[in-house]
């Protein structure tokens, strides 16, 4: 047995069930031991950032660590902004990164590039097999990490002879993996925070105390049960139920408790927040604007506005919730839940993002998995569907634009019997494009639709916003109509079929011919 | 005047003409700024991939630094495995990324990272601008790093605050600003290598007492004037003139000396090298392995040849080969020059790497610049078309597969006059097919051949070469067919007029078709 085949042995002992991959020359090794350990499912990408996308999709569906096999510190580079965006969900990814043979790395080969220095930045941890014989020992500490409450970008770097090498009788052995497991359950990893009833009693005062108290979460907190001890806590308090502007995994939709996500845009963040005098806050951070902007505030919240962390980012937040309920007394009242909304879709009529959402609102199947890149489109969309059927909401959270496809095609690989509606930006939906092919390919159950406003629309709300005044070259690095992109060719070049709507009645016509099928569909919205 | 307005006023003064862009909101000033100095063109590329590789493949073709505006450290990772290629390649680029405003990294916003951890690896000087009073000095600090000879990669981070900020009457000036001024002549910066008479001597008793000499080249000495003296000391010598694998450009065809690239595939690249005693290296390394593979050096040249030092990988490589000619009193000899050579063409012959090389060998226009990722179809190209019309070679010199549409679109915008045709395998392609949408918005005169054969062809070779055996999964990985691309939707979905051909007459026919034109055409080739 050599390296890459103990290295693919071992993970899938520990429960590894899914590998997305661009693999390169440096990799072959691990490819072909693949073959032999045929429990893992490779998923094949055809640019990085799918890869990496992808697999904070699956994570955050599966509950289990994402994993990548991707080549070399360039193949890494190509990943490194979904990377970042999955660290900000706070995903579990496990990147495996081919490199050349140890003892080639000295004669500094086209490829050759440091690999730490391009995984530090997303990575938190990284490590270098150094032998065959340690592959597995290695592999599995890497494992563990990436598997690690709230969730953690592990890099094990994978030099192409210690893949190629037999293992010695005496490296066969691993001591860790009789220990671990990785479940579909990495919420019951959690750390339960540290002075667990100080905490709790410290945010029920607050929340006594306050005038206007609102519970700001994100993470496990969002989560059906998380949710259901702050449905408790608002029963008992009155407190408003916040959730962060972006969040990894939102439970939501008709029977749920519902939370409000703080506005994106600065001044409608500032005004949605001012009425609160106590903020309390669990796994999530006191609010921030996005971006800076001449002349506002960095923090959203009110000077004078008094901010209690119930649970720290890290921290198990659902235990947190459950033991302020408790210490409120209100571990046994009964939350308000969100009613079902059915909102009226009137026919025919042009596409905007009032209209494209009534739509929406009535589509979403039960149990569905929404993947939002909407951007602009889509401010209102949370809004309009909280009384849809049941549904996770997915965000892409560290604001590096091109998460929306390669999410869709990772949460649908997690959970094949789920609906996903995926919500795309048009000039977002351009970095990653190529995850259509993957789509297709693996006959993925995603109904996507294409917001084709033909600009990088937010930009211009911005430009305003930092006080900048846009002239004809500025107009023109906004617009992405010269020329204009056409969807339904993109999709069917990489073989998904793809139609293009133009009003209320052809998009609720067409996602439900989307949502009948089980594979992917695009619908190109000409707004 | 803020400081974004200041940073581009001086940029342009110091004669930049171009800058590739893909900004977000914190680069908003600095776009506004670009409205007001319309002397720099800006050119919107929907991917930060095309933003790197399309400024070196400006770089290459207009001897000065590109110029890239990014967006944070996700928008620079995104570019950083073509930062990667242009930094092997030895290309000037200056890199502008936009960070927050200083006061806001403080605040943990979803898109901080750290951008100076991201450009390490890629970069060769790295400042942050501190102030809106030092924003030129800083900003001509890294163009003057950029284009320093033989071109590095110097990456300039720009706070929002200090862009939009106004400048105060003593932060105007630059002291710099008169003796910067970049022209389109890096070569005339380089660093005549130290003792450059002893290296001469050296180099040219290794010729003399070599029973088989070659004479190994990258960088400046593969332009026309480095050739001449190459050429020089061939006819004196008997010396074999010999390029790297891959070359950043390499001046070429009928009435130019000659070169033979060391072949890519190991076993092929230790043959041709095994005749060799001598081994005169000028800005090369002495020729390593791509890869390494079980068994095989890792080094290409026989351990019995004696290597010797001519110029080194950032000397002046024009003058150390002067240098040597006048040393072999050879300064005033004819080199042999290459003959025009017409390959015929086989009429409606299937497409293989043959054919099609013959087809493109005759097509060539003169002073044409043909960009290569061509990858395992392209290996018999350069022997084809040595005797076409005089052309100019790109390839891929970083190993990070998706260069080839960039560079193309680069080297078009810097040399408007001259045709491009760019040779693309699909795989590679696949990784950067956005810059499409750029060459249809800027109308770029570049004829497009993509290779589909349907497969990381490459892979399949390499899976061989390091001692693997494919089964099922590993061949799946390799196959793109599952769905087939269709190249001709994908360029029409970005506003780019495509055709496919399946055998040499329609190809012949449609190159002409493109090159009759003046602007982007694609032509996939269904192997």
């Amino acid at each position: 047995m050599n390296g890459a085949e103990h290295l693919v042995t071992e993970l899938a002992d520990a429960g590894v069930e899914v590998c997305f991959a661009n693999p390169g020359t440096s990799e072959m090794h691990f490819v072909a031991a693949l073959d032999k350990i045929s429990s893992i499912r490779c998923i094949l990408c055809l640019a990085e950032g799918i890869v990496t996308g992808a697999a904070d999709g699956y994570a955050r569906m599966s509950g289990k660590p994402g994993v990548t096999l991707l080549h070399l510190g360039p193949g890494l580079g190509n990943g490194l902004s979904n990377l970042h965006n999955a660290r900000k969900a706070r995903s579990s990814i496990l990147n495996i990164v081919g490199d050349h043979a140890t003892y080639h790395l000295e004669y500094d080969a086209p490829l050759t590039a440091d690999i730490e220095g391009v995984a530090k930045p997303v990575s938190h941890w990284i490590q270098r097999c150094e032998s065959a014989d340690n592959i597995a020992t290695t592999a599995l500490a890497a494992l563990q990490q990436a598997d690690t409450y709230p969730g953690h970008i592990a890099t094990l770097i994978l030099p192409a002879d210690t893949a190629w090498t037999e293992v010695s009788p005496s490296g066969t052995g691993s001591t860790m993996q009789d220990a671990l497991v990785i479940t579909h359950d990495l919420y019951q990893k959690a750390t339960i925070p540290a002075s667990l009833e100080d905490r709790a009693a410290a945010a029920a005062r607050a929340l006594q105390s306050g005038s206007n108290s609102a519970l700001l979460m994100t993470g496990s907190c969002l989560s059906e049960r998380g949710l259901q001890a702050a449905g408790k806590i608002r029963k008992s308090t009155g407190a408003s139920l916040l959730a962060q502007t972006a969040n990894g995994r939102l439970a939501r939709g008709a029977g749920r408790v519902s939370v409000t996500a703080v506005p994106y845009p600065v001044d409608d963040a500032l005004s949605f927040l001012a009425p609160y005098d106590q903020i309390i806050t669990a796994c999530a951070k006191s609010p921030v604007a996005f971006f800076a902007y001449p002349g506002k505030p960095s923090s959203l919240i009110q000077e004078s506005a008094v901010h209690t962390v119930l649970a720290g980012e890290t921290d198990d937040g659902i235990a947190a919730l459950e033991a302020l309920a408790d210490e409120l007394g209100a571990s046994d009242l009964v939350p308000d839940l969100q009613a079902a909304e059915q909102h009226p879709v009137e026919e025919g009529a042009p596409l905007n993002a009032d209209t494209i959402g009534q739509v929406v609102a009535r589509a979403i199947p039960d149990q569905a998995i929404v993947v939002d890149e909407a951007i602009t489109m889509g401010r209102n969309f949370q809004k309009v569907t909280r009384g849809s059927r049941p549904h996770d909401w997915l965000q892409i959270c560290g604001g590096a634009i091109g998460d929306g496809f390669p999410l869709a095609t990772g949460a649908a690989i997690a959970c094949p019997q789920r609906k996903v509606i995926a919500l795309q930006a048009d000039g977002s939906g351009m970095y990653s494009l190529q995850a259509l092919w993957t789509q297709a390919r693996e006959n993925l159950d995603i109904t996507t639709l294409v917001f084709s406003n033909r600009s990088y629309a937010i930009l211009k709300h911005e430009l305003k916003n930092v006080g900048a005044t846009a002239g004809k070259t500025a107009d023109d690095l906004m617009d992405l109509d010269r020329p204009a992109l056409d969807w339904v060719a993109l999709a069917n070049g990489m073989g998904v079929e793809a139609v293009q709507v133009t009003n209320t009645s052809e998009l609720e016509q067409q996602m439900q011919i989307g949502l009948d099928r089980s594979g992917p569909f695009l619908i190109e919205l000409l707004i």
